[in-house]
């Protein structure tokens, strides 16, 4: 069964899981919510992303404020898709962390997402859209949810 | 055999396009390119966004400077991932399209990768990734990518 | 009787309408409130854009937040004036509206107001100005507003 | 006959008017245009915005860099609908001139369009658009340049 | 006597004055504080700046906020030195009011202060230097409060 | 006789007097032109600003980029009305010089002037209008000034 | 024994202090804190920056908002290595502190760290690294406080 | 002997170390310049990180452009204080590598220097500052240095 892979910079920033949670419930989707700092753990962060792949993982969402490396960081050790969120809670309000996330270099690509919740709720359903493509019961799922959405 | 649906809003953009077509010929993936602007040409974006599904395509790659509302559009109307590149050119240097792409309601995610040439490569390696999911051949490419990448 | 059709982007953004009402009660103009999200139901929005001239609306003035399609979508299907309302409540506070609606590539324009309640005072307003000229009674109440404005 | 007012700040902001002229001539719209700095020339300015309306104007461009307080210096003295055009060519790129424009406070509206030859255009379209709500053949060439857009 | 003219662009702006008005009472310097919007009222506006010199004021202030258009416009109808106060209070928090203050076209200066109150202070302070350079008494004032500033 | 002393962070920076001397030169103001770095030189800049009331100068210009201290530098050692000018060159073209003078805490006040060849011109301006509070000609001169101008 | 100095340019700005303090008492840090306002009393920052090596400081660290000259003023008038701390409070959210402190000028450098506590922690943590470097003592206790980080 | 590590993220960024060179060169400094990209080659940049303190470096400097995590990812592995030098180049000139490099979150400083070739002569100078407190030879010439630097 297919697992998203959820990695926070944080504690604090697992106040935005609350829509991305009800989006893998809703489409009865496996994740993982693991708190790994790039910065102060490097080496629990260089682990997950090494092992997300064969742990089962296919894709990995990541969200961090400020100078947020995380989801580059994560996206330089692994093949797997590397969704990044931009947290806001600075003082510039997320701009930081939406430049630091969202302008890679080309040939380490990361999907950026908006800032904060809205981002956060997104991530997890681009997730769900990545395994819809293999996936015709998740397929059919978003079908009806995209539907649902306009009312 | 899976499909990429690249979508650029002006002829102009084509410029960006380079690196792009580099890696798909190099990862051996199918992609079309169409010029549609979602202002100029309404019908004719609507069109391409709600059939790409069933013409085939697994993922969409959308270029716009300005405002550049191209992904969204193309995202409101299709169940298919949606990868947007903001594009420079304005006087306000692509800050314009990266907001118009990156701030996404919740409900309709875009990924959004950097401005300009660099996002255009990782659009294209971000899709790769994707197809990856379900393709051996394209997995193990991408992992000898991710290698010579380091030298 | 001239009719202004004014579309929100979501029911939250109804907040920012009280002075836009009250702008049309005083010069006693028609007028239409509908929700209509241009990403989450991107057809009833071609639809209330498609016909909007058919069924009497004159202006349409578009509120939206975050990156606010809503105007510029409007705009590329009718070929009434389009009047968009950049709304804040993202993190970037009104900056990712404000350039999502007046950034309009050439060919398909979208007049824009300043961020939040003064810009959907001046909407209304704009609206009327509009109206008046072809409308000798409304020239002349906005005229006498004018006036009264200098107080 | 309908006529447009088009303001510029400064002799050297002709260079933006190439596609608003275009513009004119395509529809067979009479236009004016004039050069009067609402800083360096406020008695003129101040002429033209009050006499605007009894010359036979029905709408006003005013296109300013800067500090672009032309529009709005107009906007104050005149009830004929202002459309504004920020210019770029200082050091902040037009982002200075852009908030000079769209940011009026409620009361006297200015529609901003974007910076640039693209916002000069469209405020030249956004023109046509509002003498076609009362101008039939203005408004039969407005459906047929719409369509013709989109080829 | 020499005397001081401050004006606001709206009543909205008087929260602003406490530290300008210590400034004044602290160097016995008279003034006056007038609202006055550039945009609902151009014409008391007009008259104000027209009238400044010969009532005898040899300094305006002009505090506004959004597109402060205020310090401008006065600047453009007098030959006395004008100081402009960007005000904070939109979405932008007075970066909209600072550009629109600050970014004058070469040949109509006006000095801009910071945003918000320290700017209001800071205003009353400069022109108090101002004065100081024909007045001994406020100069020896001056100089004993640059001393005090140090303690 | 009353003289200007202008400042300029760097050497370099002498591009940007053109208009400045011109200024100077029209209205037959003395004035003298120092390069002294806040930064690379503190003494000699401190010289300059504590004697520059006892050397005869009335008003002092200063122009920097970049982290631009020099205006507020001066202005901490002098009772001297200071007028800063923002330069562009670095990489955030003169956005960072900009905020670097104009945000002066309350106590210490710095007229800001525009970025660049504008704000240097428009200093000029503004120190010919202080000195003509206490000069009859000048006053004379900038009346005239003034009057040309709108031609 | 190495000292630190910490310099604020407002007693308001002590609030950020509590982790620095922290960090020097957890490390066993010998340091002093000094109000010292570069705008308000540039006599003593100027006493301070030149008799810091002297007085057995080894680096300085000078947190300040809005136009954030601290730094920078006191770096050139020691060799000592100088922090800066860009503090918040302003309209502009500390990104007028961080630009006025962080773009200093080729020939006299300025180490900046992050807006506000986080940057004043970070402060502490850069000039225990810097003692390090010649202090066995903390290095080890460095070591052992990257090794906790991580948990 | 101390040695400086200088860390690119790209072969491109070598065109910003002439002067940083030249420092190094003139205060006699030994350095190593290594190209190692963060994202590229995290491998490579992690061994240069954890091994730099035992191969002997003091001090390590690390420039990088668009989201620049390279600074960050070392700070993250290493005892030593590092350097950032935000560099230029990609659409959003810079501001993308410094909100990357400077908004570091609490735990794991940088220092950062500013945007392109300022900023990297001001890291060599800064990394002299920190050598030359435990080396009096340094410290002598950085006096010398400072003194010239007046002249």
């Amino acid at each position: 069964m297919s697992k998203i892979l959820v990695v926070l910079g944080s504690k604090s920033d697992e106040k935005y899981l609350e829509s991305l949670e009800q989006v893998f419930k809703d489409f009865n989707v496996q994740y993982d919510i693991v708190i790994s700092s790039a910065h102060r753990n490097p080496e629990k962060t260089a682990t997950l992303a090494k092992n997300a792949k064969k742990n089962g993982y296919k894709v990995i969402i990541a969200g961090a404020g400020m100078a947020a490396h995380l989801p580059g960081v994560i996206a330089s050790m692994t093949t797997l898709p590397v969704i990044g969120v931009p947290l806001p809670g600075s003082d510039l309000n997320g701009l930081d962390s939406l430049f630091s996330i969202v302008q890679m270099p080309g040939g380490v690509p990361v999907a950026s997402m908006g800032i904060g919740k809205h981002g956060m709720k997104n991530a997890a359903l681009f997730a769900v859209q990545i395994l819809s493509l293999s996936n015709d019961i998740l397929k059919e799922k978003y079908t009806t949810y995209k539907k649902n959405l306009a009312k």
